[in-house]
């Protein structure tokens, strides 16, 4: 293993280090391992809360700034934060307009952060929940009842990230994720395992002319392991599933282009190129992208693809100023 | 070799039509393989061109926009970009005022800008180069003689950019560019070696248990291999090289972080906070940061630090308004 780490057991808690060093607005409290914004909470501003375990980065905490995050809960890599530190962190933010959730559908993150949502209106916060289940992939997988939630989650953070900077309210958030979710889809591929530092070799083996299609965030298998093949084929993989499962004809659609963690960036513009060409084809008209690795998985290679079936009112809350770590337009 | 490319042959130019697909507001030139902001150019206005081997993305490419770079020229991968290329996109931004030549210190890159510059000279265009060359790792190393340009180069481009958006001359745009690369001071180390598509196989071989300290942005050697290390002692392996080139006390410090491109950011922040804590040992105090994979090497693992005695005039504009697909603030 060849990894940039001190003592893999301190791993999450180095790179929060390294976050609140990094991020004088963000304030980072090494104890509950919770990410929040410095200038938190914002009366009378609906705040909204994510986490996950570690080794997606910058999801969750480099989403952490005025028009997306108000905190993010880092578990160990791979794990789900309990819920004690999700209720620090709602605590933390609640403005007294109320909390959102944005969970994505891991059997443990959904129950912490349930167990978390009960503790929270015990201490008289109101908090609501959004669960993220974008992946096209599968149906159930290793750690999934339902489907997984991956890329999509970027856009569902950032877009109701936008709709609580615009003043509304907590139904009102929590309709607008819940919108958001139900229009995005994502389909991804591996063409490496990763390796979590503390175990110390790959998750799965994938041998050297081989890719998984349908891949994890965490490794889990997806549909099915398939020959090495060009970019432009490794394209319509991923994107027919997604067109199969959701029309996107007729509206603006956002393209989110992702890498897993080791793949340069120039392949995720050959990938770009493909993806647009495929959707252009299919009479998709793209209006916005996003193109780099911004819900990874560790060391792997590999790229995933998320559209989002948007409209104009989602194309504004999309182009609306966000200030964070890893995503920070019109500021 | 497992990368997301068609044609290996063929992966600058699709990787090119990718960033045309992604960023309409950039004009992308295939036959060339030169990419020119979408208005240039801009009378009156100082302009911006750099350019070198592909296979470091964002740069120079993903650095094109307002504040930045007016055009990048992409050679073949790790490759020199031919004089003609630089020759079109210095015509194509040339808006009155001149033209500064951002030129990364390696033999082919400084030939074949000189070339350019005598060209546009004879077709009536004023230009001036800055070289930069701020890799303290080797005095001389494989394809160059004198020091590498390696990270800094992000610096002087963002720096420069900023100046000429002032409205500043040429001579004074191209004397700010050379007093940030006399300022700027990097060191890298590479845990694995990267693989150049159109050749397959990896640059050169690194055992499972070292690392290369003070490697170059092909892959060139560095100061020596050791045995892999926990990552406070590799970034210590970084940090005092630079602190023993360049007094970096008394002065508000600039510190990049940056990623070779397959390291995943996870790691970059453990990485973060080491070097953090160094400088902060040694009295250095940090004002700005980034942290990213921004001048990378193909797939290879590893990162570099990057460390710029600014002043607070280099701090003004650093903290300018850029808008370039890789960087973006203020807008």
């Amino acid at each position: 293993m060849k990894k940039l780490v001190n003592d893999p057991a301190e791993l999450v808690t180095d790179a929060l280090r390294g976050m609140a060093a990094a991020h004088p607005r963000l304030r980072v409290d090494l104890a509950s391992k919770v990410v929040v914004r410095a200038d938190a909470p914002t009366p009378g501003r609906v705040a909204l809360v994510s986490g996950g375990g570690s080794g997606h980065e910058p999801l969750h905490a480099g989403f952490v700034g005025p028009g997306m995050l108000d905190a993010a809960c880092a578990g160990e890599v791979f794990t789900s934060p309990v819920p004690d530190q999700i209720l620090a962190a709602t605590t933390a933010v609640d403005g007294g307009a109320g909390v959102l959730y944005v969970v994505k559908n891991y059997t443990g993150d959904v129950m912490n952060f349930e167990m978390a949502a009960e503790f929270a209106a015990d201490a008289g916060i109101e908090v609501a929940s959004v669960l993220v289940d974008d992946d096209v992939a599968v149906q159930d997988s290793t750690w999934t009842a339902g489907r997984r939630g991956v890329g999509g989650t970027l856009l569902v953070e950032k877009l109701a990230g936008a709709a609580a900077a615009r003043g509304r309210s907590l139904a009102e958030v929590a309709d607008l994720a819940r919108r958001v979710n139900a229009a995005v889809r994502s389909m991804g591929v591996a063409l490496t395992s990763c390796t979590v530092p503390a175990v110390g070799h790959p998750t799965f083996d994938l041998p050297e002319d081989q890719m998984e299609i349908g891949i994890g965030i965490h490794g889990e298998p997806g549909r099915h392991r398939v020959p090495l093949a060009p970019g432009r084929e490794v394209a319509a993989m991923l994107v027919e599933p997604i067109l199969a499962d959701l029309d996107l004809t007729g509206a603006p659609v956002i393209l989110f282009l992702n890498g897993m963690g080791a793949t340069p960036l120039i392949e995720l513009y050959v990938m770009y190129h493909e993806v647009a060409a495929l959707l252009s084809a299919a009479g998709v008209q793209v209006v916005r992208n996003l193109v780099g690795p911004y819900v990874t998985s560790l060391d792997m290679a590999g790229c995933s693809v998320t559209l989002l079936r948007a409209d104009d009112e989602l194309v504004q809350l999309w182009d609306a100023p966000v200030d964070t770590p890893a995503l920070r337009w019109g500021v």
